[in-house]
């Protein structure tokens, strides 16, 4: 109990500092994409449309920097959402957190390869290994999430409608991801749409997500009389 | 309104990680600008003055990062001064901002484009590339301010001056970044020239343009007797 | 006496700034870390198998990243637990802080060159090499620890257990850094098995290690009657 | 005066912001310097002996990494308390500070050249370009410090001692970096020394430096009676 009580005073400054590291990483990763579209040299030009057909052979290095920055993107905003639930951090959740953070910081590389394989032989090798990267990071996430309610870490104020939402958000990470890496067995397209429609699913608010349970379409109750 | 509340109070954590983020992305792409200038390899040059010539010859590295680095730097401190007029953030300005940080995290590749091919054989391509990237950010900023407004979301205190000189200065971004990419049709040169006046134009504070209106004139109305 | 009253309303503020520019050089270091790891080139696979093959010899990489990553993530989580018992910061605290900062700031290099003669000849020189970088490492942290102590610069609400603790942990820094240096000189394996082993006892919070002290045992004294 | 009281409240938060942004590109760049220094290829050397004499040939990099992390850190720590004067930002000093922050961020492009390039021909071409790098950082340090003063924007309760210590601490910069500057016209190793020399001064608490004036001796005035 005292030790409870000792720690309360930096639980706040923890999940802060824990936050910005994470934003961090997430800024840096997302932001040292950018580096694996290479600028065509200027020997292999010889002309201003020569330039414009070799900046368009760059389609793959553009749709892996779009669909890199919006998965990472959108993870930071959902990352961002969850710990507004969680109250304290311990040493066990900042372990989590690092292992979710050496997934996203592998990213750069993963994309690296799919950007250089798209479109030509080995983009099917390309396409698994990449789709692989984001099974680890729903895998970490779950992890995180799943850690957060055993150790009682939420928040004593957590809005319990947005943590269920949460919860049935979860539900959908390593399935989905799951779908991406069998599809990119397949077909490198179906597995590419698959990433971009998971994406698309986590833009979604998760109170969205299945709000199949009557008790939240009326946030009051009727009182009585 | 029982939902509004119980947002009410985590609004401000929300706009500030969200800053965070934003400055952490934005300070990191202004800094990755330097790795697009190329130190001359040590091969290429026998001596000092064989030295100086080739670091002279990098002055279109030289040019393209100043105009970069200028342009996101005003641009980070216009989003700024945005942002004090902002009371609360939700996941859709989360969503856009992402996607002018999206646009931010790629300038760092067509500063490239440029600064490799200013002066040579492709610099046309070039320049339009580049003002092309310039007014998609300018799309992606004024869709994020007119949400701003269209959501709601200015503060309840937002200096309502301050919010009349930023929607002025906005009237100019579209136009002058599109007027930009119109001129690297006809000159690489008068392309720059505009890019370089309209961060110029962006360095005087918002409540200068266009104070046209004279209530402006007087901050306090002649008090009677 | 007054002097001190002086410093005392910013030094809150001082140590946020101080971890907070930590956090961020950390952050970065770590993520950095992934451009160690270079794309196969196109030009070198025929097709997926050979991708596959090529992906696999990156397994140096892979192990350099993963114990470089786990390093400094562990390390930055301990640099937060030591800072919530700091005080105040000076000048000094500042700098011994900066060289802590300056041999973290190596270590992408250190670990691409780990990650470049794993399984190679040279392999011996690189695992030297590497280790070196953390025993710096670990002085440098000492340094910084003992100077918290020697300046009086803990926070007068430090938790005398948790100082007791952290104490204890340093005593194995130095010592662990320098048996992987050697261990180093005779086999590459051993050295990286003890810098994983170290990596691991810092996972293990600072109170486990070596609570002999029966005091710790009870956290409260049984209450009389 | 309605005007000057409507910045008043968020003139802290100003300031936060301005110096986050500023440690964010300092902390970047300070991170960055680590890209100079090359991994020897593996090709390049046969065993372990030629890969020590390889990280031995290194010695240029080291230095020039030594020189600028140290600089740019110790400029931070300085900047650091330069603001802890400061009461509020406006958009001139958010500029200045940017203008700084410009040439900070090229320090690793000129710490690169001056690595490449100590020890062969063209040394002192990459000196004195490198030392005309801090030229202009201390050029737009001390544009940032006396905008300060003429624009008063110290905070009402700025530790006047300590603004004088600073006054006096800037005297040093510009003469020193131009010192160096043209030190390096005649030798790389004494440019190399006043650089570090720089360094070391700003090491010293801006209070030590020339404290000529008596009544900084007593803190407290004797008390009569």
């Amino acid at each position: 109990m005292i030790r409870r009580l000792r720690h309360e005073p930096t639980a706040n400054r923890d999940t802060l500092r824990l936050e910005a590291f994470t934003d961090g990483v997430m800024a840096i990763a997302i932001t040292l994409l950018v580096l694996e579209i290479h600028v065509p040299p200027l020997e292999s030009t010889r002309d201003g449309s020569e330039l414009w057909s070799a900046l368009g052979h760059l389609w793959p290095s553009y749709v892996a920097y779009f669909l890199s920055f919006s998965t990472i993107g959108i993870l930071w905003a959902n990352h961002h959402d969850i710990f507004t639930q969680i109250g304290r951090a311990d040493r066990y959740l900042v372990l989590i957190n690092l292992f979710l953070l050496l997934w996203i910081g592998i990213i750069p590389f993963t994309t690296a390869v799919l950007a250089e394989y798209l479109g030509h032989d080995g983009e099917k090798t390309a396409v698994i290994f990449y789709s692989a990267s984001w099974v680890g990071i729903a895998v970490a996430y779950n992890l995180l999430w799943i850690y957060v309610h055993r150790a009682g870490l939420l928040d004593e104020n957590a809005d319990t409608h947005e943590v269920a939402a949460i919860n049935r958000s979860f539900r959908f990470g390593i399935p989905g991801y799951l779908l991406a890496l069998g599809a990119s067995f397949a077909s490198a397209i179906a597995a590419l749409v698959v990433l971009f429609l998971m994406a698309a699913l986590y833009l979604v608010p998760p109170s969205w997500l299945g709000a199949a349970d009557p008790r939240h379409t009326h946030e009051e109750p009727p009182s009585p009389a």
